[in-house]
Parts: structure tokens; sequence; C-alpha cells
């Protein structure tokens, strides 16, 4: 095949020829071209192995091979839309509802997330009769117009906030104005969002015709490969062990944050991590260079991670669910090895003094049940609302939206 | 497995239950269950074969065991993101852009036909630094948000119309203002357009951060399926075909034009043809309610048809590109049957008077690059910037946006 035979250059150069130059690269200074999956791991053309950190589809691991036989069994058989009675779609359905809180028993399905939060927006503006939106902080939301509009993320940078649009703090209790020192976070930010809620103005607007027809979300393939995900995710016991996983890393990650003083804040759920880089514990200005730096020699270390949060600080750690104990010990060993030369290398230049603090982790907001479409767990805080999701179950809920007759929908989260 | 082993009832039981009832069925009457397909048929549970002129997303027919194989292959290997370097992606790019005008050579991978219109609204206005948008009536642009503003055929039911959406009209020869009577409809239409554009007020606003990164779109997967895709239309010579099939089932159509009187136009290009059905001759009146009774009583003879249109009088076929003219042949012999014993229960009834006319088919209109978004060729006319797309080709570029260094980049149809 042509994907083993052309060289990385090559690939690049036929890359920024064709596509749009925005469609960026991960480490766009020496992208890696990879050819192939397995597991946790990604191999380049040259047969290097990568622990992968990043993930973002292979939920329960790179081709997985019951996911992958579900696909191509169904395939054979009939692909088509979701306007005619298939058994995939119903009991794939029935499957998700028995995961969920009662409430949430109907379903739509779409082709992304994105799609997932526009229709979402549409369905609560239906319910509620009202246009205007309440967002958290420097969420994101998705890549389409309507969403770049409810994303403090996106739109500070482009068309800036709407007027029918009103922000309302990151519960973050890190470097937020409610802190782990306050008596009740939690009621502290739930108040500020009923501020905003009632210093919104009421909107009326008639909104309906809500399910597309969709070619991919629905479809009899995709239902089969989220049946077998599910399948997969029992059979493994994946949850139990991202859960048992996701403990030791964060035990690990708690061991250098009391050695390294770049490390200010770890906090996730999950195999969901993020561990926030600080320049000096008082101000917990964002380390941005230091998590780049971080992030690319990692990279040399054949670790794939990526960083975010609205200070791009945040080592953020999401690897499929097969991630093993082994890998949680052998990417701390690779990042205590770093930080190590990393501060070796300060301390000479005596650019830094930074100091050792405890372990400080931020729990999780209490119930916000108000807030109309959530923040990203990406950019900080851990919201709340997703807990209904089975944990590190994204890959198949986040393509898809859940409706109760809840008036407050909930969005899925974002990947 | 459960496809087979679940009647109809028990299915729609649970569909009913577990799907919002905004997700629609075709033939909500009496929905068919569908558990198999290959070429142009479908099979439901019972083992009845069905002709597919509906379609949507088996383009060179369903299941067809190359592009399956494509799928089984790379999904064996690799899955994931764009923002690797994969040979499939530029393959596929470099591919397509083959098939293209030169200018038209940069490429975005997106999620769906709606993602790609939302994000070719984004680039126009990036561009051209103005917010409004000159959309042709009844148009249809996807099913989210910022499309439902500028799709007629849709917010015309909703919102209404945004003060910043211009609708041009619909260059329809043979119901709209300009007529195959006209001296020069393609020029009176386009000056129309013209018109509607200097009564635009210009308006800038930024917008930027274009292209997303998406999970499906763009993926090693969907490219091998892309070019396996290429590949089987090249082999089999589909777009020949297609042209052939096409041209011999307008002309059997022709010849029922001459023959029931309900039958008013017939206007296509290739196997994407429109049966345009009217009350009577003088007025064009669209003959809706028999429109869907044909379409039922097809579905009872065991073919598949739905129908388009402002007035849902226009019977749309889109097979898959392998249809065949012994399927052209069955289905005009199935329709000549309806509409004749139609005829004689209507004669009988003396509720109609309509009289033969001769064929008059509205030629597409000419060149009409000012048109930001174009109309949905299911909905009336076919416009003119659909004839870059490779004939019949849209379930791969439907999916796909491309865009050149043209002022006016052009969505790609939608299905």
């Amino acid at each position: 095949m042509a994907a083993d035979r052309r060289g990385k250059a090559a690939t690049l150069a036929l890359r920024r020829r064709l596509l749009s130059s925005s469609c960026r690269l991960f480490f766009p200074e020496d992208p890696i071209k990879i050819v192939r999956g397995q597991g946790q791991y990604m191999y380049d053309e040259q047969g290097a192995e990568y622990i992968d950190c990043i993930n973002n589809v292979a939920h329960v691991g790179h081709c997985h091979p019951l996911v992958v036989q579900a696909a191509h069994e169904q395939n054979q058989v009939l692909n088509t839309n979701s306007r005619y009675l298939h058994d995939n779609i119903v009991d794939y359905a029935q499957r998700l509802s028995e995961t969920l809180p009662e409430k949430l028993c109907v379903f739509y399905f779409l082709n992304s997330g994105s799609e997932a939060n526009d229709l979402a927006l549409r369905l609560a503006r239906q319910y509620t009769g009202h246009w205007d939106v309440v967002v958290l902080d420097h969420a994101y939301h998705g890549h389409l117009s309507s969403l770049i509009d409810i994303s403090p993320y996106k739109f500070r940078g482009l068309d800036g906030q709407k007027e029918w649009v009103h922000v309302a703090p990151l519960p973050d209790t890190y470097r937020g104005p409610y802190r782990e020192d306050h008596p009740n976070p939690a009621v502290a930010y739930a108040s500020e969002v009923k501020r905003v809620v009632s210093s919104v103005q009421e909107k009326g607007r008639k909104v309906s015709d809500l399910c597309p027809l969709t070619q991919f979300g629905g479809s009899p393939v995709s239902c089969a490969v989220g049946l077998a995900v599910l399948d997969v995710l029992e059979k493994e016991q994946l949850q139990a062990h991202a859960a048992c996983v996701g403990s030791f890393l964060m035990e690990l990650l708690g061991q250098q944050k009391a050695k390294h003083p770049i490390i200010g804040d770890i906090r996730g759920v999950g195999l969901f991590v993020g561990v926030d880089l600080i320049k000096d514990k008082a101000t917990r200005t964002p380390a941005t260079e230091e998590a780049d730096y971080l992030v690319s020699r990692l990279k040399e270390n054949y670790i794939l991670l990526s960083t975010d949060g609205p200070g791009r600080n945040v080592l953020k750690f999401k690897p499929p669910m097969c991630f093993s104990l082994d890998n949680a010990q052998h990417v701390v060993a690779k990042l205590d090895a770093i930080l190590t030369d990393m501060e070796e290398k300060m301390r000479s230049c005596e650019t830094l003094r930074l100091q050792p603090e405890a372990a400080l982790l931020s729990p999780p907001l209490g119930e916000c049940a108000l807030l109309l479409v959530l923040g990203d767990p990406e950019l900080g805080s851990l919201p709340s609302a997703g807990s209904f999701v089975p944990q590190q179950a994204k890959p198949f809920v986040c393509k898809h939206f859940v409706l109760s007759d809840d008036p407050f929908p909930q969005s899925s989260f974002n990947t």
C-alpha cells in the first residue's frame, strides 16, 4: 500500500499542497506519520512505537478486533440512513439507555459531536421558547458557526460575544475566583450562574423541525460499531480498568507534584487527567512555554500527549481505555526525567524560583443543572454534568445526543 | 443476528419508544424494515426485493465488495483523525483534484454535507469580509442552525427570514417567472441575482479559525472508502453508464409524459431525474396528493421512490449508479400502469380534465457564479454550479468541501 511506500517528507509536501494550512497537524514543527495502530500504541512509517495519550477515536484501543469485525460484518450486509426500520439503531439506543439515568431515554443520532451540540441548542430553544444561552467561560462546544458563537474559547479570537450569550465563570477551584480555600466553592459558583441567569432577558423565538436525516450517525454500521464498543467495554471491564489505572496515574502524578514545583494541580476522572503547569506557586501563572517544551520532549521519547486549557498549560491525558499500569509508570517516569532535566537547566540559569507545595486536587463542582451547555473538561475543571456519561465512554456517546424531558438537556462531552 | 429475528412490528414499537418522533421514517404510514442491500436492491425482513430509487449513501451500489473490502483493510490497520500525516488523505485529495477544474485544488474534509456547508459559509465570510448571503428560493443547504437560516425550504416554517439573508428566485424554467417561452431565461434569472446582490448592504465581520479537527471526514478509513468508490466508478465506467441509463430513463419518461397529462415536466442530469406532476396544464398547480399516492402505489410494487420540490410534487429518481436499463424499463412500466389506473379512476369521477402536451424540458440555467450557496437540485431546477461535480458522484463529494482561490467558493451538493 502507498502508506508504506511514500516517505514522510513526500506525504508532508503533498499535504501542504492539497490541504488547507488551517487543517492543523499535531507537532507542526515535526509532524508524525502514523501508519498503524494497535491498542494504546501507534506506529510511524519507520516502525517506531508511540504510546498514545492523545487518542480521539479509538476508545477501546486502536483497531480492536471485535470492533473491526462488527463493522465489517455489517458493511457486508447493509449500510444506509436511518429512515428505514433497522434493529441496530434500536438495539444501540436500548443498550445506551441502560447506562443512563431513567429520564434520559430518547435518542437522536448525529454525524458528529458538533452536530449533536447544534441540535441540543435547537432542542433547548424549542423547549424553553427562549433564545439566550448561558455558557461557562473558556468552554468549547464544537466547530460549527452556531457553536463558535457559544464557545468563549473560540469567539474571543473571532467575532466576539453575541448579545444573547452570557458567560458564567468556570467552576475552577484552582485558578478561578473561588478556590479550594473557599468554604463552599460549589455554592459560590452556582450563585454566579444564578446571577447570570436572572440577568438574562427572556426572548421567545419559534424553532422546530428538529431531527435531520443523517448518513453516518444512526446507520446500521455506526450502530453495529457502537454496540461492539459497548460489548468490549463490558467484556474487558474497561470502566473498572480505567478507574484503577486512572487512580494509579493520578497517584504517580501526585508524587511528581510533590517533587516538581512546576506542577501546580492535578485533576481528572478515570483516564481523563489534566496536569496544570505553573510558573510559580503564588501567582499560578500558566507555564505555557514549558508545557509546550515538555510535550515536544515527550514526543522524542515516543509518548504522544497534548496541552489544553485557556493558558495551554494543562497536559491532557486521554489515552484509549486499555492504557495499562505499566504505561502509566513508563509515561510518568519519562515525565519525571524530563522535568528533572528542565529544572537542572533552569537552576543553572536561575530564571525560575519554584517551590514544591502540598498536593491540592480540585474537586469537581456540585450539581449545576441550570447550565444549558457545560464546559469542556479539557479546558480546566471537570464539569459535573459529565458524570452521567459512562466514564471515559466518549467515542460513542460524544457523537450522539441524549435528551430527556428535563428542561435543560445536557449536551454530551466534546472530544 | 437480531436483525433477522425481530419482527417489523417489534422493531417499530422499540423505535417509537427510544427515538424521537422527529426522526422520520420513509413511508411513515407503513414503514419498511430493510435488512440487506445489494447493488440497486434492498431486501426487507421477509426477503422481498425492492428497487432502490431513493438511495443516499451507497453511491456505487449497496455493499459493493471492493468498497467494503477497502474499509475492512484500513479498519484493521489504522483509523484516526487527520492531525497525523497519512497517505490516504493526500491520495484521496489528489484523486479528487483530478476530477475537478484546476482552480479547485485545496481540500477540507468534514463529517457531513451539513458540516461542509457550514464551513463554506465561514470561508466565504472570511474571504469577503461580508456577512450577508444570497440564496436561491426553496433551497435546502443542511440541517444545522446556520444552514436552516439560509434555507428558504426550512426557515419559512420556522424562524422566518433573517435580515442578512437575501432570496433570489429559483431559476425554474417550468414554473418560475421566466419560462421556456422566454427569449433568454438564463440572462433573466442572472439579472434577478444581480439585482439582489446590488441591493445587499455590505457588512464586515471578522471570521476565522476555519478548519476543525474531524473524527470521521479525512480519517484513513473514510479516505480509503473514498478512494475505493473512485476506483469502482472508473473500473465499472459508472459515469458513462449513468449518462446512458439516465438518458434512456428520461426518454421512457418522456413517452409517459406524452401519454399521461399529470406529467408536466421531466428534468435531470444523469441518473438524478425529477418528474414534475401537475393538476392541470394551464396553471401547472403541483399535484401533491397524486405524487404521494403514486409513491405509495410504487412501494406496493417494490419500487422505492420519494417526492421533493416546494410543492412535494416532483418524483425524485436518485438510484445507485449501477441502476440498469432493465430497472429503468421496469420502473417506468409500473409507473405507466399505476398512472393508467389512476386516470381510469379519475375519469369515472370526472374530477380532473388534464390534456397531454408536448415534452418540454427545462434546460439548466447558464453560469451563475455570483451565487454563494446554490440551490438543491432536488427542489426544482438543477443549478449549474453542480456541473463541476462528477456526475452522480455525490456520496463522496457531498461530505467534503472543495475550495479554490475563487472569491465564491461553491458548496458541494447536499443529499
